[in-house]
């Protein structure tokens, strides 16, 4: 059994230290494996040589980036991460609204969207532009029912968010199926519907067609992967005017002076995710069928949703959500850690609100919002770690 | 003499390569020397101990930078750079006018402020939120009279956005007098008036009083200062409302998980550029002497404005704008750099724009303008580099 070596600087002594961990928390953020080795001197926007290899360096990265997509380069925008790609797509259609006075644009998202969608949805209400909500299926999805049905109710609508995989449940969108839903209704009101894709718990994790699902963007992050934070892409099949002015970074889309050696250790991180991608999406269904089955022995355990079934193609097999019945997850979370297991009970983005806003969608009471936990596994996870995590719930289990 | 190692990946050959080089580019970028060398493994918006690791990491990280510039830890936000500081700031201000609809309240800036400044309050304009420029005198300098006279004529002035240095021309703002200004008309009209300044360019190379100018918000950029790219701060007294929403990091004004590797580099860096700054600014005014010195022998040259001096207290001795007559700067810029002297004419963020808005603000006609050339030195600047660049000067004028 390799041991699970954690190093980190102790705050208040100043020293390294080593701890033996078992990390499952993968979704809120990987393991850090790569970052640049060599610092990329120069500004790319500089006309000199330095930046010149800046920027040669920085569009190898994208070119990388886009290979690993399978789309064109020019339609990848590097940002600050996953939360700004989401933000610096919807503020295009905020700046829309805002120039084109009286619209009535609808703008159409789910309920299992990221915070960084769902509130400044929520936002852009408050400022007289319309968002509505798509509506959710009891087993986390987005069926083709719904989105059907608040497309027909919703002819106005210009723009859908959809996630491609829930960072809570794992639940997978259909995308090509919704995708083209949209494009039967552009068919017939001959209004075009940006449908964009929130993939951070994708990329890496389940197979990816970003061309063949037809979608009109799409958010990445790196550290999700194991490279940086800090980084992240924007796919934009046909560039948008940005509410954001300054510099012309990124077709100025994105101004500032672009994070070159964050660009360049994601592009590597997405290269080796995907090169070794169906080892790695493999074992993680291996590892997750084995929790799955060790979890349901446990009494007072509740699958999120409750019928989930190992094996199923509409669950990333990187995350589990579950529940034990009279324990808050909070509480468990706490004292799994104790145990050396570090578990999550959603979004690490909204861990300080009590708020459940997905599971609260799903249609789960009050009291299994707050048992919720989940589980999310990484690329060196290993059997040892489940292992561990269940004798840790044994024992935290007999006393909370 | 001190052998100038430029190393790089060549990209056609995916070759490490070394080539000597003279960087005097540093107001573009500064040469990197700092990046964290132990990654920050966990989210710090995590529970876990992973987590609770991470965010001790990264308030370490805030509390030196706080430590640095004189202020408190809790009004310092992790940004993406100077140019997010600078738009999400602007950006709070454009949050309030959309919802305190029919309010007049304006927005005054500079006519030297960076674009990420001057740009986004030309889009406000559009979006018919009022915004106005403080005009400038011939020096490059906001004076007394010119910012009274402004705030006089704009008694409805809410926010006023005066650049601490110049990137263009070094030109240093007296920020305690301005600001004092504002507080004289707080005082009559009992109306609250926001100074926000950009210190990307004055950070580590002027002596800063942020509490004793009485700013409301400052910027500034890790990258300037030789730290990694795709982290800055902004410094804000009072928080204000974001318009961007999302997770609840950063006191919920910067939502997006943290570049914590990047906080800490900047906080290294910023202690570093702290600790040596008494020397490394008399280094700089004493190479900045010598080079006016020298150009001022070259016939056909002149600087920007004409009437600066060595030693003068109202420019920063790390940049120096210029120009030679009947050479136009983007020729002597791609000259330079082939005799291996890096240089530039502007901003490296308006590198592929052809207008000079800050020197057609300082009056300078348009052949003037497009003369103007920007030296700008760093810590690691020696006198042989400036030897290099005359050398090749006197070169390159003989042809051109």
């Amino acid at each position: 059994m390799p041991i699970r070596m954690f190093k980190y600087w102790d705050q208040q002594t100043g020293h390294k230290r080593v701890l033996i961990r078992h990390y499952l928390d993968w979704a809120a953020t990987a393991i850090e494996e790569e970052s640049s080795e060599i610092p990329i001197q120069g500004n790319p926007s500089s006309l000199h040589m330095e930046g010149k290899v800046a920027r040669s360096a920085l569009e190898a990265a994208r070119a990388d980036c886009a290979s690993v997509l399978g789309v064109e380069a020019e339609n990848l925008y590097f940002t600050s991460g996953g939360t700004e790609s989401n933000t610096i797509l919807l503020h295009s259609f905020l700046f829309q609204a805002l120039s084109l006075k009286n619209s009535k644009a609808k703008i159409l998202y789910s309920d299992i969207e990221h915070p960084s969608i769902r509130e400044n949805c929520l936002l852009f209400n408050k400022l007289s532009i319309p968002t509505t909500t798509i509506g959710i299926e009891k087993n986390g999805r987005i069926s083709t029912e719904l989105f059907s049905r608040a497309l027909a109710k919703n002819e106005d609508c210009r723009f859908a968010a959809i996630m491609g995989v829930n960072n809570e449940t794992g639940a997978i969108m259909d995308l090509k199926e919704l995708v083209s839903i949209a494009r039967e209704q552009e068919k017939k009101t001959g209004l075009s519907i940006h449908i964009h894709a929130d993939l951070v718990q994708a990329l890496g994790k389940i197979p990816l067609d970003i061309k063949g699902w037809d979608l009109d963007s799409a958010s990445f992050s790196s550290h999700k992967l194991g490279g940086p934070k800090g980084i992240g892409l924007l796919f934009m099949k046909k560039k948008r005017e940005p509410l954001s002015r300054g510099g012309s970074q990124e077709n100025s889309f994105r101004p500032g002076t672009e994070n070159i050696s964050g660009a360049i250790a994601m592009a590597k991180i997405m290269k080796k995710r995907t090169a070794a991608f169906e080892a790695a999406f493999e074992k993680a269904c291996r590892l997750n069928n084995y929790l799955i089955e060790n979890l349901n022995k446990i009494k007072t355990s509740y699958l999120i949703p409750e019928n989930r079934k190992a094996e199923d193609d509409f669950y990333s097999p990187w995350i589990l959500q579950a529940g034990f019945r009279g324990v808050p997850g909070a509480v468990l979370v706490r004292a799994l850690d104790k145990e050396g297991i570090a578990i999550s009970t959603g979004s690490a983005c909204s861990s300080s609100s009590a708020q459940r806003p997905v599971l609260s969608a799903m249609g789960l009471d009050k009291s299994k919002q707050l048992e919720g936990i989940r589980i999310s596994q990484g690329w060196t996870t290993e059997k040892e770690d489940l292992d561990a995590l269940f004798n840790a719930l044994n024992k935290v289990l007999s006393y909370l």
